[in-house]
């Protein structure tokens, strides 16, 4: 499928696509310095929880090739492993990747062994992650009838600019449209507009019918537009199937159900988390309220008004059809393990 | 009540609020000749159905103290009454106002007698206009118990920018807020941003607290925040009590259903089109993409990407738990005759 691959690993180079810039620019950037390399995760150049890990994982990379004949290889390299830790703090996928990174520095032989060692640690995510997209997506397709006309709504951005591969619910929507005549309705997804800037410009490139709308059209798309059925991401997932999402997922969840058209999560089986049973247990984390009050650095609203600017939110399992992952689908109310 | 006048008729002068520069600027012009009431109403510097009536006669006032002295004042007039047609031709309200003004010039002795007999129209709607919204808060605050704290939120611009006086869902909130302990959680309605630029500014101006959120946050602050009521204006009523507004009200009428919280239309008896059986006749006007895809003249899609706007939607009358008029509290379904 044409999908974008917004990291890449060469030799001694790592190109990243620069998302701050889209959908304006198609800007790419050629890193070799892991310094850059860790202000592109800071700056989010480089954004999405899978992406990040392997972006973690060139940073590193780059910062090996740079240190292998000096003679304090391991001492630097630490360093630059805290430096790329400190870059995006709250990233599980990050620190997951420099707990294997650390793993490699352990049990290797010499600066040599390090970095092809890092290579095929980078290699190894990228096909699981991979895989991974695609399993959703078969898993997901097969909810459908086998062909025919589908339009479809989703929220932010699930495709291959925020993982590695074909997305979570952009990937079946990729895989459906292979064998269907799908179009597509995503919201803009405000504050920070990622349905807008991120998955209309993916759509666009795959060549995939798309038609852009604001968040509060939603329901009137349902009820005029014949929705087949609503497909979304998800950051948490818990034992029972409440999910965490961006904000304005329970929105659609509910309208959805208003009008009786499957909502499924789409999320690889990493994103369930064991410890948490239910949705109330989900901490929200609320973000500045100038994400809301400017747009594109304008004001938009007066200064010094009260801003609610909650990123995510939580829909109840009660409301979804099926959890999509790469390892099957469930039906809520489920008992993952 | 500490209410804006975004419109006010002197001697010789027009006093209005340039509605295009809020939040950032309360910039006031005065205005003594016609063309430049005309541009004002053109370039949406007053906006607002009721408000557009007063404006068309506010222009036709200055047309007639500059053609007063002239020997073809009649036909002066009449070509000036003309041009405030052909301003907004889709305003019913400016129509309305312009059938008055002719009466009014078939029925003069004089240039002056016209001129006063002018003012006195305006006078008269500014009352009747005043009084309807003052009913409406009354109607609106007799179904919420009679003191205690009340979180409501509400959608697009409904205050005294829009109409003459206290406003209608924005005037049942002022109503209750002189005797409550009211909270506001104002959706920013997008495209055009009416909820954070002018919902936000008034009611700031008014001292009432308000939130401001983006319009996929409403079912989350619903769930989360205790939301007691939901209160909305109203673009045209039909008899069963379907209702035209703007787009996102079926959202909230939707979200409101789920978390069982009440659904209050507000709007002047005018309002309903006994015309219209059912919210199925109602045509929705769609307006041009660039009202997405552009936010303050910046483009946050991808270039010729498909969108579609419609400005209105309609809630359907088994959804609203009351239309409260200047007449009296309507429970539907409505039989309005």
């Amino acid at each position: 499928m044409n999908i974008i691959r917004p990291i890449q690993l060469f030799e001694d180079t790592v190109l990243i696509l620069d998302q701050t810039l889209l959908p304006g620019e198609e800007r790419w950037l050629e890193i070799h310095d892991y310094r850059n390399m860790i202000e592109a995760i800071k700056s989010l150049r480089v954004r999405g929880a899978p992406l990040l890990g392997l972006a973690a994982i060139t940073a590193i990379y780059l910062a090996a090739i740079e240190f292998t004949n000096d003679d304090n290889f391991a001492g630097r390299l630490a360093k630059a492993i805290q430096e790329v830790e400190a870059s995006r703090p709250t990233a599980v996928n990050l620190f997951k990747a420099t707990a294997r990174v650390k793993a490699i520095l352990n049990s290797s032989a010499n600066s040599e062994d390090v970095i092809n060692q890092l290579r095929n640690l980078y290699l190894s995510i990228h096909r699981f992650e991979e895989a991974a997209c695609d399993s959703m997506g078969q898993n997901g397709a097969s909810l459908f009838q086998s062909s025919g006309k589908l339009n479809i709504m989703t929220i932010c951005n699930t495709g291959s600019l925020a993982t590695i591969g074909i997305g979570t619910a952009l990937g079946v929507i990729r895989t459906l449209a292979q064998s269907h005549d799908v179009h597509v309705y995503a919201t803009e997804t405000r504050p920070l507009l990622q349905g807008a800037r991120l998955t209309m410009w993916e759509l666009q490139k795959s060549g995939i019918p798309a038609t852009l709308i604001t968040d509060n059209m939603a329901g009137w798309v349902m009820k005029t537009k014949g929705i087949d059925a609503i497909l979304t991401g998800a950051d948490r997932i818990t034992v029972s199937g409440d999910t965490a999402n961006k904000i304005g997922t329970l929105n659609l969840a509910i309208l959805a159900h208003h009008y009786h058209i499957p909502f499924y999560v789409v999320a690889p089986e990493t994103t369930i988390d064991t410890s948490i049973s239910s949705g109330d247990e989900i901490r929200i984390e609320e973000r500045k309220p100038g994400e809301i009050t400017f747009i594109c650095k304008q004001s938009i609203a007066p200064e010094g008004c009260d801003v609610f600017n909650p990123a995510f939110d939580v829909t109840p399992h009660s409301l979804i059809s099926g959890i999509i992952t790469d390892r099957g689908v469930y039906k809520p109310p489920c008992k993952f393990e």
